[in-house]
Formats: structure tokens, C-alpha cells, sequence
């Protein structure tokens, strides 16, 4: 092994716990990286290398010691910086925060400091997360590792760079609209949206309460599993999670998909995609095929307004959390993130309530689809990374906004709250990355990672590094 | 027995079980007095005369046969016209449905239709519920059977009258400000709104989502409880409705309340009501301190912006519900709803979205309270049953609308969903009832009827009828 920052969380994990591998000697690789690689994408925005070190000693020990706590024990990773983290500067990427170092650490960074993960920094997000791909971080804009003229996606670009550039073994991220699918996607590594409900928000700052996700992005379905894993559950902070059984992630993926019934929605999510996209989504759904998988077309009722609906709710949920902030220290916030919050100021309450109706609809039509298949697949984007700044692009003979093309096809699972995951399947002619999305029932993340890793089983796009 | 309607449900129950009463002759009572009676008060608007009795035979026959159903068997009820009854027809009090003859019961019409209870009609009902004092009715007002020229509280005013007037045993209604226990408190009655998530609204005309609570009025706690046994649980229909499981409401009414721990909120519910509200409930309170309860004064935080915000709510939701026909048959409303609908097109999605934040703290504020004492009780409502038409009162020194005034006390538990049961408690100089509010922890409906069974075992107010 020439590097031990190209092993997967899995790898490690077993290295750590039967000592043929440091967890010092795993943060000392990643944080050379971090100095050596992190300035050309601008992924971590605030390194704890010294801290960091302590934790990885802290764990090393414990392991020596016969205290093993579990996979994640020793496992550097980051925190988007809109999680909030105790005694560390949590900025949501905002002039508002530039200062802000919280007390408490949100629910998901307690749960895996718990389970041992090595905090090695916090990783870059557009301001507050609003907007998927423009530049409005304090920090600058957070540039993709295969060609950093290119977005990196967002708003969890930070997390999605690193992971891809091996600057931590997995990252969190936060997706309300595609969030954590489209940087994934863009960098050409695998992310999870859990179920709207399977684990808490709490201390991660909101973008839109009724659609906020928190998840995993890493290098492969297999160690979102892993990394997931303690997330679940209820939390005293966040009413909106669900009191039910946890799975066993890691567990479920026996790489066996024969039988299952994968339901393609050509509509919406094809016919207005990239071609270079969709030939890669159905390759990679023609492997599933190939391992036993029964492939249909769908068709989901109703999705043509789920852009209109999504944006009604950003706007009208993000006001709702920032006016008074807007109010008395507007100047703190940048010129696009302020134009959206504002603009929140002009939605009326019957306009949100029709669009949260609508995905009452949008949700029964998706209920109605998944009665019949087991999980959907398609495209995670209809286009790729394009360089920053860019803010039109033609797909198929249309021009559009690049910012209304990448949430097409992620944020039917934020309006309807169901799992998402998106991983690898190819590389464009532009040399960028392009995914594919597989969604599943409510609370099914055991069985969307799993196709998931019977599909890196029998392929390897998601082994594919972008070059130091 | 002089005359068999006025017997308890409970009675009527017992007498049908043990074939010493007959369905038939409850019916044939309860239609000579609607037919005597009704037009003083304007309750019921339908009357199904010759079904009901079909009905009632059925059930005296199913019973001769064995087959009896349970405590609901025979009783003869009514349903406020805001519930859908399939073949009948069902105006929500609106000249917009005027003509409509519903396919499908609602769910709660259903599930009390199969506990066996006969169905004499339907009930007079502000327009589409809205407004508790306003005489929006196509019907015309429903007018209080203790004094003419007085409203009967609403929106539920058809319900609450009937009740009182002995025009049925029990009757639905539902609750988005206070819509079952205002009328049963200008009536003298007895009126459950079960915790948001315990019963099905599914089949009934919203006012309010978020807000709309359906549970039955009758002339006692023992009645209510046995009224809404049917109703909770699950249902494909509604899907706020909670899946834990139904306590035997009956069987809780031991009459033990020693070492129950009551509070009383003494600021807003109390400082603001008419000295004789106040005296009434003070000394019901008294009766269940002499029950062994132990009485404490208690201070719920944030409650003074209540109003503010159920009147956000109700313009929001009711408008997104409405605004459809607004535009293209709002000839058809009431001029009074329709210009709380029109209202409705002025409110900011981002103060719809602080109302229902507000919500959240209001809630957290009632579970500390709620974490120190199991029930709450304070007068039902600050204020009587006032004239038809009288648009303002006088509290303690200030004027104020009466549409402001008779809402303070219920709303606050639409915002909180917290279960909420009136009853009779006294009268006032000016001959109208006074009523005491025992409000509890969320799902307890069986610890708030068996405080009101004590009471009513412990004194006769409940016993109070108008006179014919």
C-alpha cells in the first residue's frame, strides 16, 4: 500500500482494530494532504491538526488498550462547517458567524465523536447553504478536484472535494435540494440523503426546516454504511425524527440484488439531462440488470412541478430563519444570498401552503411508483461540474439556468423525504464525473446501499481518483 | 322516566343492552322533540327522519338477535354538516356545496356508524367553520336554547344546541380555535377536543390543518367518553392520525382524582375574563380540591401572542384551502368569510412560518407546566353567550371584540393539540352557563374525562337543561 489515504473507511477500520494500521499515522497522511493539497479547492476552511493529533493518539491507545469502539474508532474525517461544532469557529460559511464558536456540537458531530471518528477540520459550504452552485462563502468558492476552474457542487462542496482529493476518509454534509447528491456527484464520490426523519438535524444550521437532510459523503456505499451507522435514532433536540429500529448498514450489503424490481422514470429525469449523462445511468443501470436486477419504466405523476414547489419553500422557509438577521445586519450576508432571503420577503402563505401541498401529491405519487418497484434509478444530475461563474447552459437544444438544472433531479427526494444515494458511474468527455441516483422507499437506506455496493462490487468508477 | 331523551347515553346504553329500552322509541323521542323544538334554535339542517328509525329498528332487531354492538347501539346522534355523509347532503354550512351529496362517509362518520349509532342528521354550522360568533350559516344562526336571542357558540353551534336541547344524545363537532368547546360552554354541555394526531379529521372540511380537531359534545364526561371510543387510531385517510394504542376511556372514570396534581394558569385565562367566569371555575376548582386534588397556581410562558398567531393561521390555511372558488365562485360565500378569505391573500409565507415557530415554543412552555401537574383547568371561556349581532364586551374594564374574547381561552390548546374537555360549572346573572376547561398532557384524554366524570359525579351543573 504506497498510501494510507487511499484505503476506505472499511479497510482502515479493520487495520486500526487488528493494529496493522495507526490511526496517528492515518492523521498524520491526511493532514500532509490537507497542507499540501487543500489550497487548490478550498475544502477545509478551519484544520485542527494539533487537536486532531491528540484524538488520533487518544484512539490509538484505546484500541492498544482493548477499548474498540466500533468501525468509525480512529477515522479522520471533516464536518460540513454549517454543524455546528463545540469550541471550534462554525461559520455556515457566513460573514453572520464569522466569529460564532458554538457551545454545544450539533447531534451528528457528538454521535461520531462518540463512536471515535478523528475530527481533522471543518469544510467549506455556501453561505447558510443556499444555492447549489454559486460562489458565497466567506471563504471563496470551493473549486472541484478533477478541474478546479469547475464547481465542486454545494452546498456541501467542502466535504464533497475532500473526500474525492483523499483530505479525510468521509465527510458530513447537509442537503436540502441535492446538497449532499450533487457535490457527490460532481466530485465523483457517493452520498447519502437519509429518509426525512432517520436521524437529526439538530445544531446544524437550517436552510429550510420541512427539507433539510443531514448524511454522509464518502468514497463508496459501503463506508457511507459504516459512517452512517450511529446517526439514527431519536435525539431530544429534533422532534422530527422517527422512534424506530435501526438496521445493521453495513450489515445488509451481501452485494445480492437478483429479483429486485428497479423502476426507471425516463421522464423528467432523462429526456432533460446531458446525453453524455444519461447513456452513463443506463449503462450502470444495465450492470444492475447484469447482476439480476428487473428493470422497468415508470412514470411519477405530477413531478413536472417539483422545481417550483422546491424553490417557493427555500424561499419562504430561509426568510422565515433569517429576517431578523436580514433586518439589523443584512450588510454581513453576500449580495446572491441576500437577493434570495429577500426575495423570501415577497412569498405569501397560501403559495407555500400550495407548494407543501404539492408534495403531499408528489409524495403519493412516489408511494404509488414504489408500490411496484423496489427503488428508482436514474441520472443524480443532468449535467456536469461547469466552471464557476458559468450561469447558463444549453441540454438538448434549451438553455437554462445551470443553477435550476442541478437540483432537477435531486430535489424530488428532498420535497418527498425519500433516501437517495448517489455514486459513480463514468466520466464525461469534459473529463468530469457523472453518477447515478438510486432512491428508495421511506427508511430503506439499508436497501439503496445496497445496490449500491453490489454496483461498486462489480465496477470500479467509485476507485477512480482525480490526479494530485 | 318521564321521557327517555333524557336519559345519559351511558342509560340509554344500559336500557337498550338489557332490552328494558327500545332503540325505536329513543328515535321516535328525539325526532317529536326536533320537530317541536328545532325551529327556536335553527340546530338541525337536514333531518333524516325515516332512515333514522330504519336505523333504529335495525338495531333494536340486531339486538333482540344477540348482536349487540356496543355502547353506541341505538343511540340516536347528529353530525355537524362540515362532516361529509355519503347520500346526504352536506353544505359545510356554504351555499357553495349546497347541492352536495357527498360519495364516502367520513371516516369518523363511518367508525360511528359501525359502533351502531343512529343518525338523525345533520347540524347547523358556521360557514365552512369559520368564525366562533359570526352568523355565516346559509342556514341562518343557531340560536342558544337557554336564552333565543343569544348565539349558540360555534362553530359547532348546531352540535352544542341540540345536545342541549335534547335533540339527540351526542353529536360531532370539530375544533380549529375552539369550535367544539365554545358551544359547549354557551350551551352548557359537555364537549371533548381530543390531542391533534388521536382521530381522524379525514372526510371533513378543513378550516385550518394544522389546527383541526374532531370529538363529539354531549351531557357528560361519561358520555363523551363513550362517544369517542370509536374514533381514534389510524386511519388510510388522515395521515396525522397516531398508531399507539386506544385506552378503554370508560373504564377510566373511576372517580378518584386524590393526589391529582391540577394547575392554574392564573394570568390570561383568568386576569382577562368576566368576574363571574372567574368565581365559577375558581369554585369548580375548589370541588376537585375537595375530590383530594392538589391545587397549585401555574405560569405558562409566551402565551400572551396566541391569538396573534391562530389568527395567522387560520387566514393562511384557510385561504390556501379556498382560494380556488374565491376566484371563481366567491359570489357563493358569506361576505363576513369571505373577507377573512380574501385576508388570507395578504399574509407572508414567512409569518405563516413564525406563527407556527411560535407554536413550537408554546408547546414547550405547556410541557414544562404539564411536566409539574397533570391537567390544567380555568374557565372555558372569559365571557357568555352574548346576543346575536353584538360585536363588542367589556372585560374587566376593557372593550373588546367578541370574537377575540370567546376565543382566548380554547385556542391556545389548537395550538398545542393539547386534549381539552369543557363542562358545565355554574350560571351566570344573566342566566347563561358557565363552564370549567380541564386541559391535559397529549394523548391523555382519559385523565381529562375522568376529572370531568368526578366533578359531574360530585355535582348536578351537567343535570341543567333548558327549558322547553
Amino acid at each position: 500500500m504506497s498510501d494510507i489515504t487511499e484505503l476506505s473507511i472499511a479497510e482502515l477500520s479493520q487495520g486500526f482494530r487488528d493494529k496493522s494500521l495507526s490511526p496517528v499515522a492515518a492523521a498524520e497522511a491526511y493532514l500532509a494532504r490537507i497542507s499540501t493539497h487543500n489550497d487548490r479547492v478550498n475544502a477545509f476552511v478551519t484544520l485542527r491538526a494539533d487537536e486532531a493529533l491528540a484524538e488520533a493518539k487518544e484512539a490509538e491507545a484505546e484500541i492498544a488498550g482493548g477499548n474498540w469502539r466500533g468501525p468509525l474508532h480512529g477515522i479522520p474525517i471533516g464536518h460540513k462547517d454549517l454543524y455546528q461544532t463545540a469550541g471550534i469557529r462554525s461559520t455556515a460559511g457566513s460573514r453572520v458567524l464569522e466569529n460564532d464558536i458554538p457551545n454545544e456540537d450539533a447531534t451528528a458531530v457528538a454521535r461520531l465523536k462518540a463512536a471515535g471518528a478523528v475530527m481533522l477540520g471543518k469544510l467549506n459550504t455556501h453561505e447558510y447553504a443556499y444555492g447549489p452552485t454559486n460562489d458565497s462563502s466567506m471563504f471563496g468558492p470551493c473549486r472541484n478536484p478533477w478541474d478546479n476552474s469547475r464547481f465542486s457542487g454545494g452546498s456541501s462542496g467542502g466535504s464533497g472535494a475532500a473526500v474525492a482529493l483523499r483530505l479525510c476518509a468521509g465527510a458530513t454534509g447537509s442537503d436540502t435540494g441535492g446538497s449532499i447528491r450533487m457535490p457527490a456527484a460532481c466530485c465523483g464520490i457517493t452520498g447519502l440523503k437519509p429518509t426525512y426523519g432517520r436521524s437529526s438535524r439538530a445544531g446544524i444550521y437550517p436552510l429550510c426546516w420541512t427539507m433539510d437532510h443531514a448524511g454522509p459523503l464518502t468514497r463508496s456505499a459501503e463506508d457511507a454504511a459504516l459512517m452512517y451507522q450511529p446517526l439514527p435514532g431519536p435525539d431530544g433536540r429534533d422532534a422530527t425524527v422517527a422512534d424506530r429500529p435501526v438496521p445493521d448498514y453495513a450489515g445488509a450489503l451481501d452485494g445480492n440484488i437478483k429479483g429486485l424490481k428497479i423502476g426507471v422514470p425516463t421522464h423528467y429525469f432523462f429526456d432533460r439531462a446531458l446525453p453524455e449523462n444519461e447513456t452513463a445511468a443506463r449503462e450502470a443501470i444495465a450492470v444492475l440488470e447484469g447482476l439480476g436486477a428487473e428493470v422497468r419504466e415508470v412514470d411519477i405523476a405530477h413531478i413536472d412541478y417539483a422545481a417550483a414547489a422546491a424553490m417557493v419553500l427555500y424561499l419562504s422557509e430561509g426568510t422565515a430563519y433569517h429576517d431578523d438577521h436580514i433586518a439589523t445586519i443584512g450588510e454581513l450576508y453576500t449580495d446572491q444570498v441576500r437577493l434570495f432571503l429577500e426575495l423570501g420577503n415577497y412569498v405569501l402563505a397560501k403559495d407555500y401552503l400550495h407548494a407543501q401541498r404539492y408534495r403531499t401529491l408528489l409524495g403519493h405519487a412516489m408511494a404509488d411508483v414504489l408500490a411496484e418497484v423496489d427503488v428508482l434509478a436514474m441520472p443524480a444530475l443532468p449535467l456536469t461540474a461547469q466552471p464557476i461563474g458559468q450561469e447558463m447552459i444549453d441540454i438538448r437544444g434549451q438553455s437554462e439556468s445551470v443553477f435550476g438544472a442541478i437540483l432537477r433531479n435531486t430535489e424530488p427526494f428532498d420535497l418527498t423525504g425519500l433516501p437517495a444515494l448517489v455514486m459513480p458511474c463514468g466520466f464525461a468527455s469534459d473529463g468530469m464525473p457523472l453518477s447515478l441516483q438510486i432512491a428508495g422507499r421511506p427508511f430503506d437506506e439499508a436497501g439503496i446501499l445496497k445496490v449500491g455496493h453490489a454496483f461498486q462490487q462489480a465496477t470500479d468508477w467509485h476507485k477512480r481518483r482525480p490526479p494530485d
